[in-house]
């Protein structure tokens, strides 16, 4: 695993950059961002290019020994574009246009801002694509920042009314597919269609599910054409974005497709009030987040990447745009830096060189200090670099490997039950997902997040808890499994436009399971329904028409838990202790050995080498028992750290992997 | 009482119309509302109308032995119209369009909008208005509904303009009439006249009361063209609207005085987070909703309907639209139906028959499931309408007599009440105004419910808890009545132009009590005031001058509580609690028998026929004793369930009613 | 100090004119604010003027011996000013007009507005400017309220340009100076410059500086542009502006730097839900307003005025505009009084003369009730001028002498610690500098408010709380006085643009100690910091980095307190029991004598008057040693009231103050 770092060379005097390039070095970093927000710089005006100073500093970096990441700076369009075709910006809610003064003012969907994007890219992929310095290229950043993928612009309406043109077979199959005959919201033609705002009440769930496929295609097709420009002129470069955490808003997979790596963006303190964490952990975890947050998000984007994934921006100290930015724990930057490898990262880069002390991100710390001298995070990045190349030297396996349990992701899944959001206020699909990932994360078991066109023979268990559309491929492959399958509520609920399946929920799924769902009901945060066997269910309940007896009820008669052969249907939202047990129940069924780590520890295997996080408050001591659990050598041979670790620390053992392959007690 | 569904044949096959139809005789239902969002498959393209479709329905349906209702479409203009002529559409406080997509979508000040529907009225009544088979018509679907009653569009503003102008003599009496001369506020013509909207900080409360009379005006004006229309073509039929809860938008009283019966939306779970019930009744209620609303609504939309009251959509099951939609306990379906009953109901019509899979409301529970298999409610209907065939059967006397109380509303006192909400944000008064029917029902009494022009002779209490504006000929009734007169805070505390009476509140209603209210004072939720007698006060408070000493007085010194004679006026608002305490004190004045019934059981009387409702969590018995307060046969006769109610029970008996006519102990 | 009050005779009938007047004189009252909202009736259509009513309106007040002081009517442009001209109105942030229909619509940078202004301005000077009874006029009212500081009109953004050229020395400078490469929002020419709304993330921090810069700018001219007019045309009075409380919108020392006295609007129960007091405070001062909240607004005001300083409007009773409008304690009207002449005012009025009983203020009290009849404050308001009358006539020394302690406002200081306000959600400036002078008058001490130009020699304690932005001179000034300097966290944090100083924060102020910030951190409210000293911390710490060692320091390591020599530097927010214990210590450090007054009982002192005010709700001795406490004589001479003080009492005794002044035991 490589460090690297996003550097501004245009921020500060050229006199710096050798300065600047030479400690990256002495830090041990060896790859370095730069360019994504530059294009006043590289084009101060219409037509006229300035690549002197960019060439001068990817050569000063290069000269250093750096490998450079050059991005592509279309995030940030120039005032004089702006000022000159002010129909490229986008349009919000409530159709306000959303203009020029910050960053990713524009609309995927202005013909004419894609000309523009794709003259600067062509400029710059022609100038650097084959410069020996670049191994990597950036397209813009991140996308949909700021609430920027749907964009309720004239362009997008007129964009998507061809859309719909493109995906039915006239306006009649349209509103039939729809359901446009109620409330008489029928079409005549396609140029009558609107886009899904502005209506009297909510708009029709299929209308906006189209929207959402609509906006996330011209995502993907954005930034399609920056990556064949590059790749037609950066042969063997690789070409990656950078997405975000706790961020659903168009489908990760598909854009991932046309990127060699999938490479994400990782504030764990700034996460912690964004990704669902109670207000109790939100406390316990303030200086570490949440000890799950960046495990899960490494493991989604590795399977974006297909395997490749890297860390472009991760977290040196307290950022400046949550609601409250505390200081990471000492230790913490080399901590997210380990859990990062240990997930398979091939690079984790830090945000940013140097802390900026003008414009929106002033308060936003770096691994320098504004005036230039180290902070804090300098010396642990350092330290992180030494660490792995220490442990690297061992030459012991750290091959990345399949899983037990595989988390299917389907971003339409979740977009489907979000859009009717107000039956079941409190039921965050993202933020249930995480949490089972949590809680198997918890039992000390490693998970592989897949997307529903995944192929998934190895694993013993594929668990089912964002796939709310119906997906008749997927349940036949997983019905010609050998794995356990355990569906979460909501499961099949939902056709691909966005109606309840002709045989009702779980739709297709009903091919691995005999039932049916036939109510749903969604509850307040101060109930909670009990079962006989004590579950605790909160948010959501449906109600199962099965032709086989529960294996639990609640008190009501209504049954809970339903299970024929190797395949589970949990229908309703159990709270977290209730889901550990569920879990480890399930874990145990299937011959996986887990072993409940409590709130703060988190073990995480690569190969042979087996390493140990603190992510809570309290010492934790990582017994002989515990290492063992993880791998097959006794006793095992501690090769960094010590067990006993204080908060913030971490410990690494070696030997063969146990966790997933034994099946015996 | 009959029952009845409401139906969209255009939502399912034709073939499956006729197995519908034969089903719904079978559950006991009589009456099928169709037809009120149909417009786009009635007239698909501008004057191309299709009604064969239409025409076979009816025909279907009516075979069948049902009678229909059908409603006029005009709540859903479809999309050609709009985009033809976007000037029919609404504009929000904000000055958005609200755009075509869902329903409602249309400014009742359009004149272009009434032609339209006059044409498409015109085109069903001329067509259907001496079916046989139609012994309904419903206008257009709940007015009002998702904020609509109100509108900002330029249509509004010119209509605003002339409402002003012909009510006013000129605009000096106009600025006279508002205060305008307040912050040189006046016009020098009518067409200087603005809405109340967008101003820097609030608007003259003259302003929006004027604006507030001439939407309601604009509602009833709507309604009227659509009912001369039917009545013209239609004689005979009932002309009926579906008016909804917790809701006083506007003047129900008004538009309801064209229309032959008021009927109304019932969903009791869903209003639970809407009537001001308290987070801890909305958990001891979730599953029952509120014991007192459904009642409330009963008798107060039987006062619309000058008597006559139907259900035109009751809740069958969780609905999609509030924040928590949980299902109804067993047996709710069926005692909703009994409380209707108890109230006078002539029809109790169920939304919907089937569940529909597509579209806004794809969550909302029916009869029927979306596969077209009986759902839970389909049971409790039965057997809903085999209980009242077999009550009435027994030839006792079930009349709706009137009740010894009455509750004066005046939508305009409501509204009067809330212009100037900010001082005291805690006091809605239809929250206040329910509160006060609620614990009268809970002390076992009946209560009418009657606009301020109606006919009071024959009470023995009147109550007023919203009457805000000064009414000398409502004063003058109650002055030459023998009822004893209960007033709450805020009485009599505007003119119609919504400012202060020069003689001070309660203004014209000092004809009953002689005192002045010289000072009020809003409090914060967490301040509580006590009186010498305890009665514990919130909310809001009354500075009293009065000839005459109080009856009780605050800790420091504010008198509490003032009588003349048989007329009391109370100046605070007493908590729950205290107001059992002053309503059972008055009750009892009054020689009304009361009895206390605690939280969850009711207890309603139709003539010689008393029922019993079990609303709470845990069982109650109905004693001897209590089935002997209501009725004056010893023992009484339980002809309908047991005396011993489980949650969600209901039970009946038989005796001529005592509550309300004997006097003495 | 006199005492006066507000009076509208446009909104009574002119016989009741003369009554009013002697009933004035009666209740003790010199002074009549008039005129400042009655444009409409001054001009009714453009260039028709009508000022017979205006001219015998004040002459009827002069006859009965009461000085005019009378308002220029611009808060209130007329309806046909507006119709003819909608270009004068201010836009708001989401783009929508503010619409005629309340008060204040009209745009600081419209020009053409401002031509009108100075039209009706002259008109109004012109003739009144010598009339012997009007002996002060008051600018507009309430700059600001409303929101109204802002504007973001075409003609806001035009002159918003301008000035930008004014100010930087080309567009490259500009750019710089804002560090505009960030994000590429460097611009090309100043009409490519944009307002800082609608951007699609967070503004540029410099842009919004620059932006609050020019706004108050605007407000400042726009107030000169009147009393330039008045002053020539009516030499010798005095020319007032009428600020508000908690407000910090634009600059006030520049705006009154053009006035001859400072005047404010005091509602002290209105502000006690906009003050910042916590809830536990808002119910325990529910009826008192706060017991620091009058007195700083005093203080600050006084210090706007260079020394002169009147209430313009004093709370009589329940306002009509806050969340909760309870009624004042009997006797806080006359103690609030008292508290204005404790503090220097030359004048407490009332708003209003006459509870108006239309318009939108109709719910706010008065000296009298809407029906023409004495309200509770009228006998107070006379208690308090007989009171004042009698204590003056004991011809004892009551100059307003200069505090031991100066609190430095700083109102750009204030808006820089604003404009990055998610870091750190709970950090008010305003509340936290309140919450500092609080603490000090709790402990007895007088406090001078000063702007950061003041001359500082005579004092022994220097606090900047609110001095956020680094600034040389300052730092200069204190390095070379004599006094004791406290400052609190982000002293020095911003340039004047608004980026972070080179030399890091306190930027110039590391003049006066020698430390770095390197580091700040927001908390959430659950979290509470603690020091080895038991100090606790909310909110914000910063790290700091010194070449000598903290007086305390946090757990985790971080230090806290700095102290060099006499200056001391405080890196985190204190709760309020720590602040109390800080600041005793650095008093006692001074020679200033400290006493902890508890939460409700204050005292202030003129001269050899010492005054003491009940606050609280329990009743408190002011003991003889509390007595001699502030003053030299023993025993000391009880001249108003009693030592015995109920709540929303007071008393007054005499002798030469000690507290400054002695730095003995």
């Amino acid at each position: 695993m490589k460090t690297g770092v996003c550097y501004y060379p245009e921020h500060w005097p050229e006199a710096r950059w050798v300065v600047d390039a030479a400690h990256m070095r002495n830090l041990g970093l060896s790859m370095v961002r730069i360019g994504e927000f530059a294009w006043s710089r590289l084009e101060p005006a219409a037509g006229q290019y300035q690549f002197d100073w960019l060439t001068r500093a990817i050569d000063t970096l290069s000269d250093a020994g750096l490998e450079v990441i050059l991005g592509t700076p279309t995030a940030t369009p120039p005032a004089w574009l702006i000022r000159n075709h002010p129909q490229v910006l986008a349009v919000d809610e409530n159709g306000q246009v959303r203009d020029f003064g910050s960053r990713r003012h524009y609309c995927f969907s202005s013909e004419l801002y894609r000309e523009h994007c794709e003259r600067i890219v062509t400029e710059l992929a022609t100038r650097y694509g084959r410069h020996d310095g670049i191994t990597a290229w950036q397209t813009d950043n991140e996308y949909g920042c700021h609430s920027t993928s749907i964009s309720y612009s004239s362009a997008a309406l007129s964009a998507f009314q061809k859309w719909c043109e493109r995906q039915y077979n006239g306006i009649d199959a349209l509103n039939l597919a729809w359901g446009n005959v109620f409330w008489s919201m029928e079409y005549s033609n396609f140029s009558e269609i609107g886009l899904p705002v502005g209506t009297v009440t909510e708009s029709n769930p299929a209308h906006r599910m189209a929207f959402w496929r609509f906006s996330s295609t011209q995502i993907t097709s954005f930034n399609k054409l920056q990556v064949d420009i590059i790749k037609k002129h950066a042969p063997g470069r690789d070409v990656v974005h950078n997405f975000m955490g706790n961020f659903v808003e168009f489908d990760h997979f598909e854009v991932a497709d046309d990127l060699d790596v999938a490479s994400w963006d990782n504030y764990p303190l700034g996460f912690l009030t964004r990704d669902g964490t109670n207000p109790e952990d939100q406390k316990t975890f303030l200086r570490t987040g949440h000890p799950d947050s960046s495990a899960f998000h490494h493991d989604l984007y590795r399977a974006c990447g297909k395997g490749r994934m890297w860390l472009m921006e991760q977290q040196p100290g307290p950022v400046n745009w949550a609601p409250f930015n505390p200081a990471p724990l000492p230790g913490m930057v080399r901590l997210w830096g380990w859990e990062a490898f240990a997930h398979g990262a091939e690079l984790v880069s830090y945000f940013r060189w140097r802390q900026l002390p003008f414009g929106q991100e002033q308060m936003h710390a770096a691994l320098l200090l504004p005036d230039g001298r180290d902070d804090d995070a300098a010396h642990e990045v350092k330290q992180l670099a030494e660490d792995i190349r220490k442990v690297l030297s061992l030459n012991i396996n750290v091959d990345v490997s399949p899983a037990p349990v595989a988390l299917v992701f389907d971003y339409a899944g979740d977009q489907a039950a979000r859009i009717q959001q107000p039956d079941g206020q409190n039921y965050d699909p993202l933020v249930f997902m995480q949490n089972i990932y949590s809680v198997v994360r918890q039992l000390g078991v490693r998970v592989d997040i897949v997307p529903t066109t995944a192929t998934m023979d190895d694993y013993k268990l594929i668990i089912l808890a964002n796939c709310s559309v119906s997906d008749g491929a997927l349940a036949m492959k997983l019905k010609q499994s050998n794995a356990h399958i355990l569906m979460f509520p909501r499961t099949g609920s939902k056709t691909t436009e966005c109606a309840i399946p002709d045989q009702l929920p779980p739709g297709d799924f009903q091919q691995l399971i005999d039932l049916k769902v036939t109510r749903v009901e969604t509850l307040p945060k101060a109930i909670r329904m009990t079962t006989k066997n004590n579950v605790q269910v909160v948010d959501w309940r449906e109600r199962v028409e099965a032709t086989f007896p529960a294996e639990d009820a609640f008190e009501d008669g209504w049954g809970f838990h339903f299970q024929q052969k190797q395949v589970h249907y949990i229908n309703a939202c159990p709270d977290r202790a209730s889901l550990l047990s569920l879990l480890q129940a399930r874990l145990n069924e299937c011959g996986i050995h887990s072993l409940n780590l409590g709130d703060g520890l988190r073990i995480m295997q690569r190969g042979e080498l087996s390493m140990a996080f603190n992510y809570g408050p309290d010492e934790v001591l990582v017994t002989e028992e515990i290492q063992q659990h993880f791998c097959n050598e006794n006793p095992s041979r501690v090769i960094l750290g010590q067990p006993l670790l204080q908060a913030g620390d971490l410990c690494a053992w070696t030997g063969s992997a146990t966790e997933s392959t034994s099946t015996d007690g």
